[in-house]
């Protein structure tokens, strides 16, 4: 085990991820809780989080406790979160974390830890980097990480740098509207990308096709109610062969390689990574997403393949890349060196 | 007047334009053709494209012509053509230059000019290399260039510098799908963006207005038939104070403002800069599309001000852009240096 030891926490819609990494980026312990609601505390005038600066502090202090006698070498803790993360680790924007809009992280989870060093950014940026360091974009130098969970979240490799825009808020691909008289959307707009490819999209379209008698088993196992149906359920029985449910996959399939094919006509990236609580069920579809893409991008028969892959780091990519943005200081343009 | 001289060539849907500049940038000659449409010779078995190469030729002999003596130190041709083109200079996709495709248009016109150098690009990012050095994102790390004209280009600064993508395919900004049950568009998908907020885009939502009866007053100016009405009825009616036409304007607005929105989410720039031909009618709309983009843009209050400005160069940006990149030897990576 060599150099520095750092934290790498990753806070998602439904969970927080926590993990313990070594400089070659060896996993040494890992710990998970499940993400609060953020509520403001009632006629305080401010905007809560208590909850939430807390359950990172618990998932810190389980792997700090995991570590033991190694938890001296803690150089520095990484924190992603679901939304628009400011230079001084403040969290501007959530449409996926409801109340958490102005919660200084940073500042909030230093005081927590007793001074330790703590570095804020966007989830799916943490997440794009644990991929180009050590997962599936290894080498790439333009590629698009895209994280499906509760949302969708977006990291970008423009020209062999990660890229965060001139205020640190791009790669924000879920929010780009793929039909302005779709599903409304958190966020006010309506027929965002993630309305339709998002682990919640996969409810809606679920739920949509129970009511249409297009999932007659699904819906029997949940005791008949359309409304009862969770995208989970459909995946289960897309695995186990329901060929209905695989359908209601498919649809799904279709509206990720509709926005692939939007950021590949804008981005030119040679590789698309999927990963975040979703890749189970897209795993199932993934050829049917590649044939779509290539039927959606421009000039498909004069352009080289644009490879689509599943994150290699799976679910822990987001807290792998926050574990790696701890070794650095401050959130300076990272460009990959090695 | 200093420097080596360059030709720079914008070949666009309706014209070709041709600059001839010196190393400050200063324009020395201008000349202008129609763009002859590109038809395969019948049963040659071949693309067609002579028409367009000699159209190019013609243009360069006359700034060579208009040059005189300073004719002698033309160091370069740039030449940006609409679509996907390759780093040999080949023409590999072109919907809005019916015919283009696999038009060798580096090969063709160094041969056709008694060998020059010859660099060829996409006409968008042209523009935005235009605009970069010479124009309205002079100084600016984050910037996109949207060319609105038949179709809509694009032109992407990232972190610094010109971006290509990894097949130098980037900034095919105006096939983002922004509706998949919309109107068809070339190439061959529905609801592309530049099926709305184009100059063709206008044109299409003019003659709905027209048929729906809003236009009365500029159905009547073209004779009663709503297929003959144009965009440029539209807005040579709105100048004149036409409140109907002004809000088939600011529908053309709406969707433009909704695609900035897009991009804004994407990649976080802090300038838009328009240009093309339809900046004329965007000139009108310009207050309405910065109201929508602030409705539409993710986390409007949370983020910084994103800049929205006409092109300094007007249609002049994509040749002058092409002039510098004529200075230099092949596409390599551009990046701002002064």
């Amino acid at each position: 085990m060599s150099g520095p030891v750092t934290l790498g926490i990753d806070v998602g819609g439904t969970k927080i991820l926590g993990l313990a990494m070594n400089g070659e980026g060896e996993i040494l312990a890992e710990a998970k809780v499940a993400t609060p609601r953020v509520v403001p505390a009632e006629g305080s005038g401010e905007t809560g989080g208590d909850d939430v600066i807390e359950a990172i502090g618990d998932v810190a202090d389980q792997l700090r406790l995991a570590l033991g006698g190694d938890g001296g070498r803690l150089s520095g803790v990484g924190v992603g979160v679901p939304g628009l993360v400011d230079d001084d680790g403040m969290l501007s924007f959530a449409p996926n974390l409801p109340g958490g809009e102005g919660l200084d992280v940073g500042g909030r989870v230093r005081e927590r830890l007793g001074g330790l060093k703590v570095v804020v950014d966007n989830d799916a940026t943490c997440a794009v980097v644990g991929e180009w360091i050590y997962g599936a974009a290894t080498g790439v130098t333009d590629a698009v990480v895209v994280t499906l969970g509760t949302g969708i979240g977006g990291g970008l490799i423009v020209n062999n740098r990660v890229t965060r825009g001139a205020h640190g808020f791009a790669g924000e691909i879920g929010h780009m509207v793929v039909d302005p008289s779709g599903p409304s959307c958190p966020c006010g707009k309506r027929g965002c990308w993630e309305r339709f490819a998002s682990g919640s999209g996969l409810g809606r379209l679920a739920r949509e096709a129970a009511h249409a008698g297009r999932l007659d088993d699904v819906l029997r196992s949940v005791g008949g109610d359309p409304e009862a149906v969770r995208g989970e359920d459909v995946t289960a029985a897309a695995a186990a062969g329901d060929v209905t449910a695989q359908v209601v996959l498919e649809e799904l399939g279709w509206w990720l390689a509709l926005g692939l094919a939007n950021l590949a006509n804008l981005l030119d990236p040679s590789l698309f990574v999927l990963g975040g609580g979703l890749v189970e069920a897209l795993d199932l579809v993934l050829e049917p997403v590649r044939t779509a893409f290539d039927d959606l991008v421009e000039g498909r028969h004069r352009r080289p393949e644009v490879m689509i892959c599943l994150a290699r780091l799976g679910e822990r990519a987001g807290a792998v890349g926050a574990g790696v943005l701890a070794r650095r200081d401050g959130r300076a343009l990272f460009v990959r060196s090695d």
